[in-house]
Order: C-alpha cells, then sequence, then structure tokens
C-alpha cells in the first residue's frame, strides 16, 4: 500500500470532539507524529507506532511525516483543535516548499479552541471576528499590535490563540494595554481555560478588571465587539449592528 | 424529565464530521429545530418531531425551541458548520435577552465552514485571519466596507460568508472592488462551493482573476494574506511573517 499523510485535528480534549473522520483515520494509521501532549491523546494499539516530539520542532516533525510517507507508511499528524489555525497543516507545507517533496496528504478539520470556548460561554464569536495568534516566535510583535489596532478600529470581536507562555511573560500586559487604549473599559473578555478538560474554567471580566495572569498557556482569550453582552451567565454578539 | 435545548453545528455536510456529541444530543432529543434544509439532515425516527422552518425566521424559530423546552421537551437547534458562527446560537440569546426566558442550554461546536474549506486548499488561514459576513441583511454595507479596509490594511487573511444571493447580486462586485483597492492582484483567493457534498468544488484564482459570479449562496470565500502561497496544487499562508 503507498503512504499517506494525514493532518488532523484532535479538536479541544474531549473525546466527543473529535470528528468520525479524524478516527477513522486514526484507526488506519501506521504512524503518529506531533507534540508530546497531543500525541498522548491516540490511544496505543498494535502496530502503531507513536513519534512524539517536543515543542518549536514543527519542520522536523513535518519532515519525518514526509519521509515515513515517502517510506510507504500512513502516518497521522496530530494537532490540537483544528490543524489549520495555528498548527501542523503550514508546517507541512513550508517542509513540501522547502524540500520539493511530493505527498498524498489529506487536511482533516477540527474543533478549534475558539469555537470550543466560544460555545461554553454562549456565542461571543456570533458577528464578524478575528483570530491572532499572540505569540512573537515567528512574527514581530510589531505585527501583533498592528493587527490588534486594525481589528479594534474595525469593531471585530477578536480570539486570541496563545495569549502567554514563560519565555514572553510582558507579551500580554502590553496587548491588554494597546486593547485600553483601542476600546472602552466596559468592553467584555472571556479566559477560557483548558475547555472540555477536567480543570476546564471560564472567567468573564470587563476590560478594565483584566489582568495579564488570567491566561496562560491553556488559555484562549475572547474579546467582544462593541455590542457584545451578557444574558444570565451567558455571552454573546448580536447578529445585527448599528451604523459604523 | 425537565426540557433542555442544545444548539447544535452539524458541520459543512458529511457525516463524517458531525461529532459524537452532536450525534449524542440528536439521539436524547424529541424535537429537532431548525432551517429547513439542516432539519432534512437528521434522521427520522419514531418519537422524534421535526420542525424545518424557512430562512430568516431566526427569532420565531429561537422562541419555538424555547417553548418546547419550557413544555420538558429535549430541542436540538440545528445549525450548518458551528452555530456560534453566523448561525443560530446569537439568535437564541437574543430571544432569552428580549424574552427573560429562561432554559437550560447548551451550545455544541461544529466544524465551520471556513475551516473545512480552508482543509481542502491546504492551509490558507495557517496565520492570523478574520471571518467577515457579506451578507447586509442584518447589518450596513458600509460596516461591510470599513471591516474589509481593516482587515485588509492588518494583513489577514479572511473568510467571507454568505458572499452573494439572489437578493443582493451587486454586493460582492463592491466586495471585490474593495479588496482591489486594498491588495495587489496576484494575492490569491478560494471559491470553495458545497464543501463536503457531492458537487464540491475548488477555485483558486487571483484577485485579478476573481469575478462575482464565481461566488454564490453554497461558497465560502477565502482570501490569503500577503505572504499566502502555491505550493502544487495546495495553498498555503505561513507561520512566520515578516515585518510590518
Amino acid at each position: 500500500m503507498s503512504g499517506w499523510i494525514a493532518v488532523a485535528g484532535l479538536g479541544p480534549g474531549a473525546d466527543s470532539l473529535v470528528t468520525p473522520e479524524v478516527t477513522e483515520a486514526l484507526s488506519q494509521a501506521t504512524d503518529v507524529v506531533g507534540y508530546i501532549p497531543y500525541v498522548a491523546r491516540v490511544a496505543a494499539r498494535e502496530g502503531l507506532v507513536l513519534h512524539p516530539s517536543d515543542n518549536r520542532v514543527e519542520l522536523d516533525r513535518a519532515r519525518l511525516a514526509l519521509d515515513l510517507a515517502a517510506a510507504g507508511r500512513r502516518v497521522v499528524i496530530v494537532s490540537s483543535g483544528d490543524p489549520g489555525v495555528f498548527a501542523m497543516a503550514s508546517a507541512l507545507f513550508e517542509a513540501v516548499e522547502a524540500d520539493g517533496a511530493e505527498a498524498d496528504i489529506r487536511i482533516l478539520p477540527g474543533i478549534t479552541a475558539m469555537l470550543a470556548a466560544a460555545a461554553r460561554a454562549g456565542a461571543p464569536l456570533g458577528h464578524d471576528f478575528c483570530a491572532i495568534n499572540l505569540s512573537d516566535n515567528l512574527k514581530p510583535f510589531a505585527l501583533v499590535e498592528h493587527r490588534l489596532r486594525h481589528a479594534a478600529r474595525g469593531d471585530f470581536a477578536m480570539a486570541f490563540y496563545n495569549p502567554r507562555s514563560r519565555s514572553r511573560p510582558e507579551g500580554f500586559s502590553r496587548v491588554l494595554q494597546i486593547l485600553r487604549e483601542e476600546c472602552p473599559p466596559d468592553r467584555l473578555l472571556i479566559f477560557a481555560r483548558a475547555v472540555t478538560a477536567a480543570d476546564e474554567s471560564l472567567r468573564i471580566v470587563t476590560l478594565a478588571e483584566a489582568q495579564p495572569d488570567m491566561a496562560d498557556m491553556r488559555t484562549v482569550v475572547l474579546v467582544g465587539n462593541s455590542a457584545t453582552r451578557r444574558v444570565g451567565r451567558w455571552v454573546y454578539t448580536p447578529r445585527s449592528a448599528g451604523p459604523v
């Protein structure tokens, strides 16, 4: 049998959010490649080789998958959430382009963190919204700031991935500062941590109340637009919007 | 048993993209409420009452669900894609707020159209991106234009929902015109129609080549950022970005 690569999104954590398409691909795989905690979510079975790797080695991981597929193996690259949202799909195509590799590739979508978090909170992304990766590992912080200001001035709701890490504890303080320059203090923020995991938590605050230490590596932060409001324990953004 | 409402995302169309969580909710439901083509995707069974309704009656549909739940029924409101992305979740909370209704509500996320489309194309949303509903049913076109310009100037990739309909055939021409004012002619666009359906099609063109009639009601349009490129038959956006 000839080899293939499926880049699969495992969703935010719960098995009940893994699509049947991804489950089927995993059942056919000979090899699973990915970041350690994501590979740990795949059940071991005879004949399945697990290749867990550390963070920030995405290109190495992509090349391993390409080599395995070229040798006839059936490889699933696992990502948390959706593989096309700040995850392994882009890294794989970077490797394909750089190496001139050829492979039978499929991308299998998954439930991305911002939509799982939004569902827990209500419907904060119910109108136009942006997704922004706050990590400055691969882009300058000036670009993060540039996009934040355009997102705020465009009155988009926002979802922030990778808001804060040990290697850049100050970055999220600057993000909150930029938001405070662009948005009023009653703008609603949702800190959604470890959604669908046993230690899941959801914190809804105003921009005035938001603090940098409310976010960590396992948090997605959602920011409402000018119309986002609370109703009971929920936060939602109405479908209609007033004039510009 | 007391009533509840689950607002469930059915994904783009294929059964293999319906999450187990949604399948489980449908198996427990007494009533399914939704737009006709989405309700048609739910298998009939004894004891399950289907309540298909026409387009643009979202608030009536939400109130029907609230009434049914108040009477002790177990109601699934079905949306295509994800219920929190330009779908029924916001409409339900609008009805809850307007009527002061109380109900046991859960939002069950799904694979939203832009992520299914992106997966088919490669990884065009692999960096920061925006989702914009181009329908001006519930917002003025001036706000669509305002957001388009900010999204383009922020160098976001973009996903457009509801790009074109019979009632507003000219709207998408204006969108392309605004993009041409803001972006260079080699910017990549993907017209993804009926993703995962039997008549699925994917068309990759430059902004210079894009024509209004490439989109219809069943199309999601993806627009790359300044770094989005082709590799083989794929389109992807790299994870890194140059300086602003």
